[in-house]
């Protein structure tokens, strides 16, 4: 075994005053079908699981490699988890980032300490970068999962668990690179081997499931999903082995799927997570694993999504629960047509958001219009009894979605 | 005082298998003039601390009334806590909402036990409703907020703030008919007289401020906030003396603040917060009270928002920070110039979303057409660089916001 349980105990003391024992929230009810608990990572300083194994990766490094400092490629938590993690240490730290990344996350890396050098417009530009920095100055590289102290530091959620919830039949953990499962399946399998440990990859971005599936580390030429903290195009070698040995099964999960879970966990949990942090979720509650009548851990391993990304989640869900919609009407071209539409919708409580009356089109009759109108509406029921009205009163509705 | 601490005692031992004990969390980065902490009630069973008064007012009642049930008015989170605090204590629960209440609210309530009335369409019919239905059922009424009972039950929050963070200089409470606030002002004032405790009101629906402020009880015609859970055109009687005697200063805050304070408590602590929740917040960065330096904890009283109203503060949020911007560009109507501003803003790294091209328009020029286009941005400056190179290419912009 590359990582010693008694690594995970040492991380522990260490990260003792630095991360928070994160909650364990629930009974939810979130499944009818087991019993979810969430194991809250989103509340984590920095927002998500990465400050563990980064500061105790840090503070294990040599006097010489602290003065030097560090370096870390990364857009999202990673970033921050070192820079909190080294400006803790009181070294430096810097980070190389895409030029495209949200200013609202340079910021934050900023803030925790960090200097930050801005290369290239994508991922691998600033890759580059950081390994060309790391030769030139010294600085110590800090992998975003492949390394053993790392892995030991994210293996502090698998103790924490097992002292919260003893009782718990299974934990379900997010996978991109392997880091987060790895320190996790290594505490719980030596310590309470009874206790399953599941996988949950996107289904755009499943390097580890068919890695392990085909018995060897497979690199992906693609990665697509809304969940970019686990949107890894190949296992590393060490968390690969381990989990090899360690993780039970690992699923996917869809971007839809990961959408109602974050959903989900907003309106009912009252939580923002990622999609990374929601995948686990997904696969319980879309029945992705053996845990009918189980005690379910769901390790929510962060809460920063970027705000475009959650405005379009909710606008998507609001759109299948019914409560938006947006109808396209054929209507005849005379005075009266558009205030007949607005007051039926308004009768029946329908709330106009946005209008466009369009009255040269291909697609309508010579003497007609479309108009397209976007409302909120009460659930799918509501929209029928609105789209009945409009079609008793004699307007013919085109599209709906 | 028509409530006495020991009654907030006891209600603390009658409610401690059924509330959780939500946790504080902080110190936060919210502010950089004072240490602000959250007591997160958002995270109460109910998703309010409504469920904390209405348990302890049911539990006290007579066995005949008991038998009987028990009947509330509401479409918020006081229906939500009167039917959990029912089927807690074994009784009957009976909620009148209008039927215009939003269908995720009425199952929610069902789902925890509750017979559901539909009655009218806004809540005075179904208040009304309510009345005649106690008078002939012989239901006992379980009033919103004026009841000593359930401000006792409320008071509990008080009792745990002293202890959680006993070093707390001030508390700031959302006041909508002044429970909640009554409750934690007989706690704290009682046991510890040294805490501040702050009431925030909507600047729509001030009515405890005009009360104190005038020194009687006076009720508003009208009212009008995103906070629905402190839109109340009139404070209790007995919430009322409390205030006055207690409570050391009641301020307001506008929408815009209220949804500046939801989208930082997403962004920045990971949680969802409906208005009445946030209001506390919004109250300390928007520098309402004078807390400068000092420990500040804000009573988060819930998370049950609308998804559609927090739609609309994600989207206004964005656009206010410059990462949603729509642009409305009067183009020449002539073949290549959609493709032209299409290249302009992609190659600049603008997402767009939607597009809308106007050829027939009052407002442009004869050989013109306007060009609606709404897309998401990095920030300020990105917007900036794209209207730049509009301009540089020829394109005029009629409007951007």
């Amino acid at each position: 075994m590359s990582v010693e349980i008694s690594e995970i105990f040492k991380a522990r003391e260490v990260l003792k005053n630095v991360a928070v024992r994160t909650p364990i929230m629930g009974p939810t009810q979130l499944s009818d079908y087991c019993e979810v608990y969430l194991k809250a990572e989103n509340l984590q300083n920095t927002g998500s699981f990465k400050l563990r194994g980064a500061y105790y990766k840090i503070s294990q490094l040599s006097e010489e490699e602290k003065s030097k400092g560090v370096i870390a490629c990364s857009a999202g938590n990673h970033a921050q988890g070192v820079a909190l993690a080294a400006t803790g240490n009181g070294i430096k730290s810097l980070i190389c980032l895409p030029s495209t990344a949200p200013l609202s996350k340079i910021e934050a890396t900023k803030k925790l300490g960090a200097d930050i050098c801005l290369a290239g417009s994508v991922y691998d530009d600033a890759y580059q970068k950081a390994v060309e920095l790391k030769d030139k100055l010294g600085y110590t590289f800090v992998h975003p999962f492949d390394d053993p102290l790392l892995i030991a530091g994210q293996g502090t959620i698998g103790l924490e668990i097992i002292e919260q919830l003893p009782e718990a039949n299974a934990v379900v953990v997010p996978v991109g690179g392997g880091g987060l499962i790895s320190g996790i399946a290594i505490a719980i399998k030596t310590l309470r081997p009874d206790i399953k440990v599941y996988g949950v990859q996107a289904e755009g971005a499943p390097s580890m499931k068919i890695s392990i599936d085909s018995g060897k580390r497979k690199t992906l030429d693609q990665v697509s999903t809304i969940a970019d903290g686990i949107k890894v195009k190949q296992p590393g070698e060490h968390t690969f082995e381990i989990c090899q040995k360690y993780v039970d099964e690992i699923v996917t999960v869809n971007d839809d799927e990961i959408a109602a879970a974050i959903l989900m966990l907003m309106e009912k949990q009252k939580v923002v997570t990622e999609g990374a942090g929601a995948s686990s979720l997904a696969a319980v509650i879309f029945h992705k694993l053996p845990v009918e009548g189980e005690k379910v851990v769901c390790i929510v391993s962060g809460g920063n999504i970027d705000v475009n990304i959650l405005n379009r989640v909710i606008t998507h869900g609001l759109v299948k629960s019914g409560r938006m919609v947006a109808l396209t009407i054929d209507m005849p071209d005379r005075p009266g047509a558009l205030a007949d539409v607005s007051k039926a919708i308004a009768d029946l409580g329908g709330n106009v958001i946005s209008v466009i009356h369009e009255r040269v089109s291909r697609s309508a009759h010579i003497n007609s219009c479309l108009l397209h109108i976007e409302m909120e509406t009460r659930n799918n029921e509501h929209i029928s009894e609105i789209k009945e009205k409009l079609k008793e009163i004699g307007y013919k509705i085109v599209r709906s979605s």
